[in-house]
């Protein structure tokens, strides 16, 4: 394919806001609205039975709900691994994401099938993220509550800013997808398939290839980098709440970027105009994918997504000069 | 298939036992226990490439626990529908036995994928379920807590025999499975596929075609039967808690039952022998599968699964006399 050509068999990494906002109650009502809406999105590129589409999201802040509920109902309620909670948070979202995608399709008479696939992602117990626990989740606790979960969970608790306390879970890069031989088998069959929910379920794997799940979360764009790569797909579409990314960003200076080479991207990674916590994963998920492939990324808004995979919207970052 | 082949395409419904038993707190250490021990009743089954395997699996009492955690929780975190609750419980569940199987086949040398879909199974919103719900689900609660969660949450609350109150539900019957040619596909991929897990996430099929979520639970069993049947498998095996299926149960008079023709079953049936909450669904479910089939069911002890599988363990029901 070249830089001119649509891609036909491709990723779309969701982000959380098109799954649920964090200024939102979450509702299940709210849940099902935005889950339509996200279907009404991505209705021009799925009913195109030629595009080969694997989708993953985000699951936050739904695994900070269910974290928030487990630390309520502590006392009577055995809580659980982080590697659980994550697993539920893929059933609850990537059932609500599958039947609005399927409903919009129906609605546009389409008899396409959307598939979730629970997915496991392996990363190296001696990631240097186990030895500082830096990404937080879910909600803000006061102070007493902070010390109380601290001490009842053992979880590890930072102060953020003066908003208060967050659990802080180590986030290891992922490093290999488990059992990915099957949204392979979901492509072929001509179903989308969701996979990779919430960057996937952490896990390791022990020397006699038996894995286990351990507290962790993996970031959902990395994760979804290497899912397109292993599975040779031919761009990665970050889908997101701005049009596209940007420098010098909330400054007087800033300036979105359009068509951009992976080295320009680089360039400006290096001189820190990503946040951690916002772009950076990101814009970190789309170089990688395009220096490992030489292959397309794009970074977009999700109500442009078709424009985005036709070509005409978002940051696209290609291997080199178009 | 004559009655004396062993079945190599079958279904396996795991029991809620299984899982997690009711008497244990369900630490996630008891949990990936449980799995690990499930892992290797069904390795010598899993193991045999030529044997293209369905799982199912209850979702009792994890979702007991989801919705206790929610009850708990409610005035800080927005409450789930119930049919995102089984999403969550599905994704749990069949997360911890996905590991676990995988687990014990690469113990044992195999290369064969576990994977699980997420799996909605539509409903008759007519279902005569939905104008008397009677189902009961998750824990028990005190009369002022069960009067707190009338009010707060819209549930029915139920009294139970000096138990306590539990709520109840809506559990109408498995009308059509979502997308199954996708575990078609699967096992036709060589894997195993877990599908369908907690009875399928109850939605309801609009004219249009599109789908909505509501609040019911579908017996496990039933869901087995109609997917076993709709996938044209040769088997239907209902694993439990106990070896054989009994009449006049807890009875000086109490009996085993070995080989039963499906006519013997229903008589059994009829006088009464099958509690509702018990062994009622389970052998209702055998029955309509060799009914509607021609083929055979088995309820038998998850512990004897593999002596089930090859013709020696529990109640084997067939359609006519051996």
């Amino acid at each position: 394919m070249t830089a001119s050509e649509v891609p036909s068999r491709f990723l779309i990494a969701v982000g959380g806001n098109a799954i649920h906002p964090g200024d939102i109650r979450g509702t299940p009502e709210e849940q099902v609205e935005l889950a339509a809406r996200t279907g009404e999105r991505l209705l021009p590129i799925l009913i195109r039975d030629e595009n080969q589409v694997v989708i993953t999201h985000d699951n936050g802040p739904v695994v900070g709900k269910i974290l928030m509920r487990q630390t309520l109902a502590r006392d009577r309620v055995a809580p659980m691994s982080l590697d659980i909670c994550v697993a539920h948070s893929q059933g609850g979202i990537a059932y609500l994401l599958m039947q609005a995608l399927e409903n919009a399709l129906r609605r546009a008479g389409s008899p396409r099938h959307v598939v979730c696939l629970l997915t496991q992602v392996e990363v190296d117990p001696e990631d240097p993220a186990f030895r500082e626990p830096s990404k937080p989740i879910g909600y803000f606790y006061d102070e007493t509550e902070a010390a109380e979960v601290r001490s009842t969970l053992g979880w590890t608790m930072r102060e953020d800013s003066g908003r208060g306390w967050r659990l802080v879970v180590p986030s290891p890069d992922p490093r290999h997808i488990a059992d990915i031989s099957l949204v392979q088998a979901v492509l072929e069959s001509g179903a989308v398939a969701i996979a990779g929910g919430g960057g996937g379920i952490p896990v390791v794997r022990r020397p006699d290839g038996t894995r286990r799940g351990l507290a962790a979360v993996i970031d959902k764009d990395l994760s979804s980098a290497l899912m397109a790569r292993v599975l040779g797909l031919d761009a990665l579409f970050i889908l997101t709440a701005v049009p596209q990314v940007a420098v010098h960003f909330g400054t007087t200076n800033e300036r979105p970027l359009g068509q951009v080479t992976v080295e320009e991207l680089r360039a400006w990674q290096r001189e820190g105009h990503f946040a951690a916590g916002s772009m950076g994963p990101k814009v970190e998920a789309a170089a990688r994918f395009v220096e490992q492939t030489g292959k397309l990324a794009v970074i977009a808004h999700l109500d442009e997504a078709e424009a985005a995979v036709s070509g005409h919207a978002g940051t696209r970052v290609h291997p080199a000069p178009c």
